[in-house]
């Protein structure tokens, strides 16, 4: 009758983490990197819990460490890249540890463009949008990447139908051919075997797949459009093996403007906050 | 190598639910209940991916309606209870579901003290502490219940320390033997086999166990004072067979104050945001 | 048709502080105080502004590091004091500042309950409510102290009507004699000429005053009720000259029932988040 | 002794509009306009706050239909000239009010990039940066136009020193002459009396300005550079006649890589959330 340990895991969240990269020269332009970085460790640490033997803890404060201390080596290219070196790194201080994992979420900055130019050291911020990696490494079975895109926000105000569905005695939705549909995609994808993946470019690849099937598809529910986004992802990037979905519906409402003696012709609507419908799936390659 | 569906899910996301409960006298006075209620179907819900075919589809309008619709018959005890009721109504109300999850969260509202005695009518809210369940149905094997609290923030000003750790070269964090230790605690358990759980008493009990474990632990790490929080609970609950427990380090960093020419006797900290370590643990039954 | 500098100030704002005050025996209790300071100098500061002089600039760094400096002397009492001992050292050390505001928010602790005592260093937190206290001095007046309460949020499920109002074209709301009123007051008030107030007294006895009366008040209107809580604040603290309330609306509309073919007795209602009305007003001693 | 009402307003918070302007034909491209409006009446409203007499009050209820009603004629253009529309209807409707105010802020959105050209209704959106308006109007003196723009990031990492500032016994802050700069502008400016604006034009003038001058300043510290961010827009907006600027400054600070054993060449920043320095000021046309 006495308890024991089941799964456990510990780690570091919310490290953040800028790097600029400036040339040899003085003028040179400098590049600039914003990230948001979480690392995770899971393996034997029993004697940690119940008997508070330290012995075999790498402290959270060094995992914060080590992304400092790897960022200007490692972080030269994609965020995937440097979450590899990181999870090499992890596993490799931590002998107690089986399983490293590291979350990347990058925010962009564009070039500010003041002064006719893109500004070789001056930036603009503010999108809500992220590039984001999971990278997970254990011991047996080596090396998992998953990448994705966060924050994407899309609307459409025409090929958007919510009709045929089931009733019953508590459905009071009318049936519409012809609403808004908005959402914030959160998109991820993982990889067939093969060569490193392209990441950045199939990154690039999967966003305007993203962008254009939510554009020009002729939607009859959320759960429509998805597959069918979630489908030209793979279409588009061979080295993609599954892509995960969420996206929640952002719903606008028509107002009723009869009830204020206007006619509406389709164009008053009402942003809601709460409740909101999710809608999540994998599209798999076959 | 055509595409095709793989795990997905749908429902509502922040069903606000307030219910308020009268007596038959004029003057008895009122009971007030506040939830925030998520619902998800899972399923055979293929064609309404691939094809935009809806005929299968319970809207989400709809299950926002089916809460308000059950609350007054079933909202008359435990949120547990509430979710079993929604949940068997999911399953009747979409046959092509195979799984109904609820997820409920309790806001706590606590009667006025005014005029020296508890409010018949009047209430004062605001806490961050929230009871939580998750409450899934499934064709096949019936109904699982989780319960569980989330928000419940404790601080301890002594009986806290952190040293015998693992160093490497990037490990700059000194050892200590008397620290703030703070947290916002996640908790949820499982039941075992048996007649149905008192789940209100129950999480009174868990609540007072993870509280008074806390506070008097000697701390070695969080993760040895979280696996005593946990025991305690299965300890002080019979019917529980799992407890799972998620405990942010919301560090408090001591200032140094002999940098301003100041003797700092334990006595002045910085509350940090982020980054933040984060333990997190189950602790079974044998 | 040059430009020159208007109004101006700076500042820190966040600076997050907690206190442990421990006895001289090894088990005494430990008091703990847990607070976020926003600190502002306005004064001439011209030339930092058009010629990039810094001279007269105390660092924001430093106003972070006075309050850390100044805790242990001086947050002995009540947040007001604290407040005036700090704006008295910002216009010592700032000879440029003609005025000093600082703004305090105390969060709430409470000991633990564990083991049938309050516990003497385990606390237990997670209010939204707050004390809050603006603290400004002038080189020519002197000090000014507001003292007050946020996040105070409180619902009756009687005693609340709103009808009789304006009604024009666009006005579809029904009136109402039954309604659930809730809000999240923020209170602040002014003190008259005098003594040094008891800061702390006058605090508690202010919360009970707003609380009993927005409980016992038959409320005509959200205005009509935050005015009798005013007055109630003047009426029982002697030395509060002023009292200024914000009182959101924290709407709860009754679900529409009947659409689903039950009757509703006045039980189930939806909380809303946006939008929402905003009532407030000062309420001054004669 | 008794009480009496002080200074006093309400309104509504929080009014979600999104208005889809469709052209004569079907395949013609929509616009989208994303707004959030606040509304706020103040006059003789003594008798509602005394009495509980609401005779005098327009329920904010119908200050969020009105906003709705008056959208598909006036929203046509600025959001500075749909305000202007929206106070003279409060004033209209609300003859115990002698001032109306009217905040607005738009989201943002731009059209979908996807199948190589600008999509007719399919919109990106997710930016954090929002154009802003206040339009107070009262009976007495008529209309005041606020414009603004709110959430636009910026970061630069070269150009930005902090030096030579006042010293006490508790500033412990170094000098630097290579900083990173990065600040959340909060702009909002006046015009000066002549004919209406072309509001749109201006503030698109006014953020070029803000951006340039953030990108292009040798900057000796917060302060020295809002001043010339304001000097700038006045400069290049002859309607303006004052601009006010709220800049949080983002610290980013220098990651102490030596003790890690790593030599750091001005690479490694981590970005904090709090403290944050705060930088107020307004610059005026003389």
């Amino acid at each position: 009758m006495s308890p024991h340990l089941g799964a456990n895991r510990y780690g570091k969240d919310g490290i953040r983490l800028v790097l600029v990269r400036r040339g040899a020269a003085e003028d040179d332009p400098h590049d600039l990197r914003d990230l948001t970085v979480n690392v995770r460790l899971e393996g034997d640490f029993d004697a940690v819990h119940t008997d508070g033997d330290n012995s075999a803890v790498l402290p959270t404060d060094t995992m914060r460490s080590t992304v400092y201390a790897l960022a200007q080596q490692h972080l030269t290219g994609s965020i995937e890249q440097f979450g590899a070196a990181l999870t090499e790194r992890f596993l490799d201080a931590s002998p107690a540890a089986d399983t490293a994992e590291v979350g990347l979420r990058e925010h962009a900055w564009s070039r500010a463009e003041g002064a006719g130019r893109p500004h070789p050291h001056a930036f603009v911020g503010g999108s809500a949008e992220n590039s984001t990696a999971t990278v997970t490494r254990t011991r047996s079975d080596g090396l998992d990447v998953r990448s994705g895109i966060a924050g994407l926000t899309v609307l459409k105000t025409r090929g958007s139908a919510f009709s045929g569905f089931l009733r019953d005695e508590y459905t009071v939705l009318a049936e519409t051919d012809d609403r808004i549909l908005a959402t914030e995609v959160s998109a991820d994808w993982s990889y067939g075997a093969g060569a490193e993946p392209a990441y950045d470019d199939i990154r690039a690849t999967a966003r305007a797949a993203l962008v254009t099937t939510f554009s020009e598809h002729d939607s009859e529910s959320v759960q429509h459009t998805l597959y069918a986004m979630g489908a030209a992802v793979l279409a588009g990037c061979a080295a993609v093996s599954r892509v995960g979905l969420r996206m929640p519906n952002k719903h606008h409402v028509p107002v009723d403007l009869a009830a204020l003696g206007i006619a509406n012709d389709r164009a008053v609507y009402v942003a809601t906050d709460r409740p909101f419908g999710v809608i999540e799936a994998e599209v798999l390659r076959d």
